[in-house]
């Protein structure tokens, strides 16, 4: 049997539709972010500048959340030592999950090893435990949920992306007594959009069903102490599980939901993702919770975050770039061809020295290959103009398409209010 | 819909069946290991000796890693930033790979959040990529190799533990023309037995399989250069996916696999949980690395650990409790009752501070209800001499069975020299 041909033929495959994945190997430099050292296959090295990080804040890089991990490291040491239940329950991660509980306004938070993990695991178990259960899932929910939704062995329903009239056609024609769970996102990562979120929890009460929501890509980013779109929203206390991640915002690694004592117990007690796994490790809680306390307290980054992504989007737009509208703090380049996106992030990389990775299926759909851009507070204002210098330059260069694949964005759209606060810097 | 009245009595049925964990919540002091700070619900704190930690070699309290990972965080940060392709491969863990690879003397590596999080997208994606694959599956392998396997979606066939006859005849019964893998542990964990390796690689090479191993109780413990049970048995070249965690032996977080070049890029090109998740932290890949290269040149942890293995299992036996025959460093006192194992971990806590956790079904079978010990290097000859002494009352106290679930050891088994090791100290 010929077991390596059969895995390099996989391999070839995506090769063959050029969506082969070659990761960049960076250094990033703690004071020094977006800029990083970036080797190349000849173990060359320069300076770039990082413009597709999901440290959406900086957050990684501050001076509290290090100070936090090296403290946390010097007194207790690096591993957890065990699973949670074998002696790997620490100060630390019950003082995290404290801090996270009381971010949601939530009467309990549990900790997974990542986000990805906790939305399997807490899919798939709340699923479970829910006889002849029910899951309506917003079809454009992140692979995690999907792998959650799978495991949960519960019967799937796929509404339309954020199409609250489909939902609630799904709901209706759905018998009444069967215990139901909603899963959606508040931000989409890849179009930057945002779910509809007090009309899902209508129909939620409507229906009697449970909500579940992922807010990886918008805790620590967006309201009054960076509990996500639904905190801004006012909308916390109508959301049975609020998902989220330690990673992206809050710049450090693992996952986590928040939900009444009675949901966490019984995630707690029955997910095999949170029971046999090593706990994370107690430096990596404190400096986590450092980073939530720090933006509890702190809007500064959330403000210069949105100034930068909303600069970037008018000054690209106004360069004649195909920027998708968004209302959030995601800039997607649809670029439309996994050849054409990776030769725009090669020259990118090789001519201006600015990485971008390329976005392919199955991260998208075909046919939406795109530049995902994400500016940081971070992002000075010199480097916004030197991203549309080195983007109109590519796109003359490779001939790309310059319809935008959404309505434009224009500087004008913006107030001037918008633009002029001051740059965090470095 | 009374969600909550659901979810309450799922985690009471496990209250009727004393099987509802309690987490202990510690605090581990780094440079005192196994001793560490234990808060109770009252929050008061007191000094205990921690005896069921899987940081193994207390390696996660070694000065060189927790150098490693606080230096790491002072020059590029906390976190990684983004996925593995969308700007989260950093330095430190590719250096991590290429350690992990150089440690097994494979061709390649490839790096996950968790052990957990390794074998079910290793072997799920391993799997899903060899059509018409059946896979054979040790019967007590652990949970996160079993979520693999279902999530495989390939046919399955369960051996009789580490019972190569078994094994056999249910290769000679599949169609000789079938891909197979066969997927098993080194070393396991709750009885702390081994597989029969050679035999088993021996049976793949007859009838055309792909192997699987899980080193995790393993990796950093045995072998020359801490490799696990097939380095020192001269057997990781006849196994095609060696798997490991950077948490227990390595002291850290994070998990493994290692193979061939195909066999690697296959699974880091196809695998979700792989692709769709924030990559470990750069500080914590430069800890974990640290860890691995200190234990690659030295073997005295190694041998220190079972030194105080063996006095351990010698001790208690020669008192008259019902220690677990084993030939690793794991050491299992059978109860098989899950009340009085959890009415024995209790007191050991409250009346000796001593703190080992009760180990109950799921993790084990009922009626095999245990306290699990495990002596590190750290363990000294009087902390063993302490535990013999608690140990003895409380079974006396609560009336415990001495009868020994397997053959007895006794000190008589040990020739001196196993016991003649300096000790590290604590
Ligand atoms: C919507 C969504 N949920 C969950 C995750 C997983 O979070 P983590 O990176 O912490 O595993 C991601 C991306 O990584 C995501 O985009
Ligand atoms: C045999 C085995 N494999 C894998 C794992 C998971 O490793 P990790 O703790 O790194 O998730 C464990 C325990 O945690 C285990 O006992």
């Amino acid at each position: 049997m010929d077991y390596r041909g059969i895995f390099e033929d996989a391999v070839d495959t995506l090769r063959a539709e050029k969506r082969y994945r070659v990761f960049a190997d960076l250094e990033r430099v703690a004071g020094q972010f977006p800029r990083a050292i970036y080797r190349d296959d000849a173990d060359n090295m320069r300076d770039i500048t990082i413009w597709c990080s999901n440290d959406y804040l900086g957050m990684g890089q501050h001076a509290k959340v290090i100070g936090a991990m090296q403290d946390t490291a010097s007194k207790l040491g690096v591993g957890s030592g065990g699973t949670r239940n074998i002696s790997g329950t620490n100060r630390p991660l019950v003082e995290l999950e404290r801090s996270l509980a009381d971010l949601h306004r939530k009467e309990a938070a549990l900790v997974f090893t990542s986000g990805f993990v906790s939305n399997e695991a807490a899919i798939s178990t709340i699923g479970r435990l829910l006889p002849d259960g029910i899951i309506f899932s917003d079809q454009l929910n992140h692979a995690s949920m999907i792998q959650g939704v799978r495991q949960s062995g519960m019967q799937k329903v796929i509404f339309r992306h954020n199409d609250v009239a489909h939902l609630r056609d799904l709901l209706a024609a759905t018998d009444r007594k069967r215990p139901k769970l909603i899963c959606f996102e508040s931000v989409y990562s890849m179009d930057g959009d945002v779910a509809p979120i007090k009309e899902i929890c209508d129909l939620a009460e409507e229906f009697g069903a449970l909500t579940y929501i992922d807010e990886v890509h918008a805790v620590g980013m967006y309201g009054e102490r960076g509990g996500g779109i639904a905190e801004r929203e006012g909308l916390m206390d109508r959301i049975d599980i609020i998902e989220g991640t330690l990673a992206k915002g809050f710049g450090t690694m693992g996952g986590y939901i928040t939900a009444n004592r009675a949901i966490v117990d019984a995630v707690r007690s029955y997910a095999p993702e949170f029971i046999f796994t090593t706990s994370l490790p107690p430096a990596l809680c404190a400096a986590a919770r450092a980073s939530i306390e720090h933006l509890k307290g702190s809007s500064h980054e959330r403000m210069m975050h949105q100034r930068q992504a909303r600069l970037t989007k008018a000054i690209l737009a106004d360069a004649g770039l195909p920027v998708m509208e968004t209302e959030t703090h995601i800039v997607p380049l649809i670029v439309g061809d996994a050849r054409a996106v990776k030769a725009a992030s090669d020259m990118l990389l090789d001519k201006h020295n600015i990485y971008i990775q390329p976005i392919n299926y199955p991260t998208v759909p075909k046919g939406t290959e795109r530049l995902r851009i994400t500016p940081t507070p971070l992002h000075t204002d010199e480097m916004i103009f030197a991203l549309r210098h080195a983007l109109v330059s590519v796109w003359t260069s490779l001939e790309l398409p310059r319809e935008p694949a959404d309505a434009k964005i224009t500087a004008s759209k913006l107030t001037s209010g918008d633009l002029t606060l001051p740059t965090i810097g470095g």
